[in-house]
């Protein structure tokens, strides 16, 4: 702990979180007076732009566009960084911790990208990097990772790490829109970004549950190597057929123990409606971690925004100046440093799964579609065919959805493989495991 | 840190919960000495019975019936005290802290007895007392509100704290059991206590809010200050009563912010079925925090139970030897010296209000109890009336359930008063507010 006195720090990008950041230094310093002992003081403010107008007051700090300002302040022992991107923000970080300082980030996309080679830089030089908001954002799952589950081997996580994606599902369902619109006004309400690609396709899930697995699992998986689907092909019409049969479709991240190999997945996936998972609406993010010894434990809450994302990061920020900070990042390195588990092959995975597809509306294509199946062993569990509006040349467009039985993932794909070539089909298909 | 070697530490109780610990520290060694780069061994063990048979191997223990030997071993750093009871384990953790040792416990009323007391000693000596498993057992509550939320202010906690009450409301109305039948499965799943008086007349949830108040709100209020009503009253009429009006009974601990003074809690209360505190099923707990920046943090898992609390107190060992306590205690210590609030006037509350009462069923007596309510400015918003079966003697009995609109405790207390007082009431009536 630092004695009594001025804790200065550098702030590096103030966008969307960095004036949430500067907002509660400013509004809650007595609070985090009282619990570090400390003035926390903000002497440098690295933007991009400084002209650019914010609603916070920076007038007490010195705002320049270089990072040698805060790289020559000796005084500044800590600096959150908050910038996109993965180059820039690596180059930044790596001089901040050369010269001495604590880094704490949000930036996912740059820990999946760099973090073993950071992380060892950080070790090598005694410095530490804090990244609480860059999972779940408010949440605080990797202090429960890091620290709460020491006691326990983690069995699985099965999460909802993109809000995008689930404020899209949710809206979709709950107004009866297409996606189209629901992304649009996602977009206009700030949390889809201008480029939602990598939220509505998984990737920005995918890249979370990699930094999770790593400290869950003491494995390192690149994120793209995580088997992952968007949500983007999904329907309103595959929302309601869902929620008819008892369940709602959520963007899920798993990963599971299974036989001493990791079973890592990012997908749609239908869940019981009266599971908590599924009664996550809107932008929150939801996990259920299970232990050998706790048991499940469930966190919910806010997964991004501007004042959740920055509860993250103050909250590392405090702990790098009461010291907690270091523990919990020598923690971490030793977690990661595990014996790292082999990949279940995702073939082997056997699941019941929801079929939609959308068909010439003649004979003999539900019978086409059903004999594909049975050849490879898929037993359907239950069918339903609903008309669909003629299109305008006249050609009925059927719309079929089958349930199956258990299937392995590898029979699933060779059947996909086959239905691909049958020339009834009409648009996109789509496929999606049930939660068990 | 400590640097690579051996960690010896104490116990004080080898009963569900040391057990537990034992199994974990023998079960899960690799795991532990991964985290914290030591190997944590267990030369000294403390029980009332030594004979007494237990399902863990204590072979490399010296197990005696005495503090002394855990003292005399300047060895041993850190001490797991889990004995119930206050006077004993108030006299032990002062001698344990006195010669040096950190101490770790899961004991509520200790706290809530002599938590300045031994606060005050552990600080005076630079050591440090954990106490994550003292609330909602294997969730990370504690460290979740002086660590993740440091950047919070707290605006309130609405929780299910007691696993044992949570069950006999759940289990009575799934398997539409009556109470007494449910409190003696609960016994012999070992839920219950032998004597389960704290746990059904809101005592132990009251202790526990009391210790979240202390740090999430900066202010310290012995339980039994805490307004507090029991389940002991309700029936499987109430629970159904309540479901077919949506609702479900929930014995909910509430800690709130209400202009600048603060509202506690712990009752019976009507909680909307769809609600995610009302899906918290048998011995399950539930927290929903909400924060000024986080917005609202939920967290659920098991609150009690042999391998969820030793989970937590082995997280807090975990947590002693990497250091991390330390920096936790300090904080926790300047939390709880915060500016202290004020309590809210429990008079001065307004919520609607599930009322129910056995009454003789003769005519006047619903205009009697609609009479008194008048009287004191409380409106009814509906009424519903069901005969119960005759009494032995031929005497009718009606069930009579009433929901008001929103009204001050202070005006039902009064009504109540005067209710108390009208001849027609048969057996114990039940007042419990409606969550909005």
């Amino acid at each position: 702990m630092h004695p009594a006195g001025i804790f200065p720090i550098g702030l590096v990008g103030c966008g969307t979180v960095g004036t949430g950041v500067v907002r509660i230094l400013q509004d809650s310093a007595d609070l985090l007076t009282a619990q570090t002992g400390c003035t926390i003081t903000l002497p440098q403010v690295v933007v991009r732009d400084p002209t650019r107008p914010r609603d916070v007051d920076l007038s007490h700090s010195s705002v320049s566009t270089s990072l040698d300002a805060i790289l020559a302040d000796n005084s500044i022992r800590a600096v959150v960084h908050v910038v996109g991107g993965t180059a820039g923000p690596r180059n930044d970080i790596i001089r901040l911790l050369q010269s001495g300082k604590d880094v704490i980030t949000a930036n996912k996309a740059l820990l999946c990208a760099h973090g073993d080679e950071l992380f060892s830089l950080a070790q090598s030089l005694g410095r530490t990097i804090s990244f609480e908001a860059a999972v779940a954002g408010g949440i605080p799952v990797i202090s429960t990772v890091c620290t709460a589950l020491t006691a326990n081997r983690i069995v699985s996580i099965e999460a909802i790490l993109n809000g995008t994606s689930n404020f899209i599902l949710t809206r979709m369902l709950d107004r009866r829109q297409v996606y189209h619109d629901v992304l649009q006004e996602a977009q206009q309400l700030g949390y889809a970004e201008a480029d939602p690609a990598m939220d509505v396709d998984g990737s920005d899930a995918a890249q979370k549950l990699a930094i999770l697995t790593r400290l869950a699992f003491g494995t390192v998986v690149p994120f793209d190597r995580i088997a992952r689907q968007g949500i983007q092909n999904i329907d309103l019409q595959d929302l309601l057929a869902a929620a008819d049969l008892g369940y709602r479709i959520k963007l899920l991240a798993v990963a599971r123990l299974n036989s001493a190999r990791l079973e890592l997945s990012v997908q749609p996936t239908l869940v019981r409606a009266d599971r908590s998972i599924a009664m996550t609406s809107g932008a929150h993010n939801f996990l259920a971690i299970e232990g050998d010894a706790v048991g499940v434990l469930k966190l919910a809450g806010a997964g991004a925004g501007r004042m959740p994302t920055a509860s993250a990061v103050v909250a590392d920020l405090v702990d790098c100046i009461t010291g907690r900070a270091a523990c919990t990042f020598n923690a971490l390195l030793r977690l990661q440093q595990r014996n790292p588990l082999p990949l279940h092959p995702t073939a082997d995975i056997a699941r019941r799964q929801y079929l939609r597809f959308n068909v010439a509306d003649r004979p003999h294509v539900l019978a086409d579609l059903a004999h594909v199946l049975g050849r490879h062993g898929i037993s359907i569990s239950s069918v339903r065919q609903d008309e669909t509006e003629d299109s305008a040349d006249g050609t009925g467009v059927a719309r079929l959805v089958i349930l199956t039985h258990r299937a392995s993932e590898g029979r699933l794909q060779a059947a996909d493989n086959e239905i691909d070539c049958l020339d009834s089909l009409r648009g996109p298909r789509i496929r999606m495991p049930i939660a068990d």
